[in-house]
């Protein structure tokens, strides 16, 4: 994997570059599509390509790991395959979706024991395990096993869980030395910067991961309503590697995009454009609709027509409405992709805008109209 | 409409024609297939034209009448333009659906009475207001107001709906005369033969509906399981005239699909591929298979690469399996998908058998291959 920086906006610390992958470049910055269990939920892999324009998608090792699980992605060549998709893949360590069955797992210096969702049997994810796991994924991108801390969360708990994410971090990349092979050997790991809210340990903990001299680094632990999201991401940014990718984990809405990326972030993931899509919340170039409000009733304009793929130009107001009324799996189908069509277009619309020296101006205006509740 | 008998099949009583309509052309024998409520189930219109290769496809009365209403299917310049889908369309008359509500429906002389699934408001339905709707919706294809007879069915009481419906049958004409403007002019008007599993009323149904004259007939009341499908079919298509297309309605497996159209049948419809397909039922050239079976977990084999369509060919079994056993809606999309393509695939197959005068020796052997279950 390899990034090239090509531009800082003059009126801001937005940035434009490339990474370069086995599986084809990446234009920063970029937003990446969840596709939790092998599927971006109820979008086809060809809508992804030509409608959505995806450049990376996004798999979550916990769930792979469970179903189909690793005999499966193993037999099958690795994820990319399994799927059809040919394209980068960053798969997360399953850390955050362990942490999230509070009352299912158990934490020790070791790893991280927990119960399956699924069947109650239980399992080990260690530092090393999930390189194991990720190596069989074929991922693009892996990120190493932490501990992405609660919110609120004392200074003594951010700390001590910080530091074993440090440990953890130095196990996770000796494994991911010692199993580099042929085959996988285009394979990246990404460090996670943690240490919840306190601005000394995120100091830290952003220069023991900029230490480690991984190809790309990430941002975790800062997906709550009141985390100081900006603030923290800040503090974070102003210390990791200028030459290499910044990827903010779980962020967020297109308002959060702009923010962070104002900030110096290069990299997006969230389940908000398909979760908000599968329940009639659209983000337009216009503004945000419910559509399932009655207003879009007899709505025959375009869903989008500040948009360029078909869905958001072809298929109207009001018959998406009739779709979510009628409870229609299409609703779900067509919403997705438009929803996810417009958070790349966010974030290739801010790639221009950086380009040419013009982000601050163009983030001003898109906050005026695009996050309008209509 | 126009319809041009191009080829009778030596080896059988099937046909192989092509009918004409403002919206395209229709090769026929013809499957289409169903868009109950302006969607085809978990299949965007894309899919239809360009995977499917579907030439017409079926609304239903009833639900469109109920949801998103005539005042928005009029608003929006009717159901073609509704929902962005150019080709043909044809329409029930709403009253299967009714007559299924059993307990909340009232069959006079008049019409039929009933009580919305959606919000339990009454409604009434005419031979004269289906027309009517069916001009708003401005179906390509439309049906006649008919009662399909519940199974089984007394002598006297088929003998007696069967009179009432072909009443109704003129009363429906009557109204089509009247309401032909320069807008839908190009709309045909379907009738249905009824009487029950009785030879005597079946020919006598068959005789007054192909003195009508219509420009297409259609054969109901046969979708039950020990309705005495083939029978029943053949008496009633050695009546019907052979320059109008024949259509047997709701039917059926690919088997009965088959069956009929060595009979003469040309058109059909049913919700089997695509029902079949959400609970993971798929028809392949190869066989029957119940995807969710283990059988499949590791078979990285195409769904089916007998067939031409992109998801048939690039996706595989182990893929769909694990979407199937994951629950996610792209299971649903790619299964429904693929059971489509299936059916046009196999009336087409049949069509160029049809054509140089091989069908019979042809659906002997699919019988023995597509017809298995694995």
């Amino acid at each position: 994997m390899q990034f090239d920086l090509q531009h800082t906006d003059a009126s801001s610390k937005a940035r434009a570059g490339t990474i370069t992958t086995r599986h084809g470049q990446i234009h920063t910055p970029i937003f990446m599509p969840v596709g939790t269990l092998g599927t971006v939920k109820a979008v086809e892999q060809r809508n992804l390509h030509a409608d959505i324009e995806a450049e990376i998608i996004l798999g979550n090792t916990y769930h792979l790991y469970l179903r189909p699980g690793t005999q499966v992605l193993e037999a099958a060549g690795g994820l990319h395959q399994f799927i059809n998709w040919n394209k980068p893949i960053l798969t997360d360590s399953g850390g955050y979706q362990v942490y999230s069955l509070t009352q299912r797992r158990k934490i020790t210096e070791q790893g991280v024991t927990f119960c399956s969702h699924i069947d109650g049997s239980m399992h080990t994810f260690t530092p090393e395990n999930v390189v194991d796991t990720q190596r069989t994924i074929g991922s693009d991108i892996m990120m190493v096993l932490d501990e992405c801390t609660p919110f609120p969360c004392t200074y003594a708990y951010a700390r001590q869980s910080m530091e074993m994410t440090h440990r953890w971090l130095q196990r996770g990349i000796n494994q991911f030395k010692k199993t580099t092979n042929a085959n996988n050997d285009y394979q990246a790991l990404f460090p996670i910067v943690q240490g919840s809210i306190y601005k000394d340990l995120r100091i830290q903990s952003a220069e023991t991961i900029a230490s480690m001299d991984q190809p790309g680094n990430a941002i975790g632990g800062v997906c709550h309503p009141t985390g100081q999201l900006y603030e923290v991401t800040e503090w974070v940014c102003d210390i990791l590697p200028v030459h290499k990718p910044r990827y903010l984990m779980g962020v967020g809405t297109p308002l959060d995009l702009l923010e962070c990326m104002a900030i110096g972030v290069d990299m997006f993931d969230c389940v908000m454009p398909t979760r908000s899509g599968r329940n009639g919340r659209l983000f337009t170039t216009q503004g945000i609709i419910n559509i399932k409000n009655s207003q879009w009733k007899q709505d025959f304009n375009a869903i989008d027509p500040g948009l360029d793929n078909y869905v958001s130009k072809h298929y109207t107001k009001a018959y998406l409405h009739h779709l979510f009324k009628s409870k229609e799996i299409l609703g779900a189908q067509i919403a997705s992709i438009h929803n996810l069509a417009f958070y790349l277009w966010l974030v290739k619309e801010a790639r221009k805008q950086i380009l040419i020296d013009n982000f601050k101006t163009w983030k001003e205006s898109i906050q005026r109209t695009v996050m309008e509740r209509l």
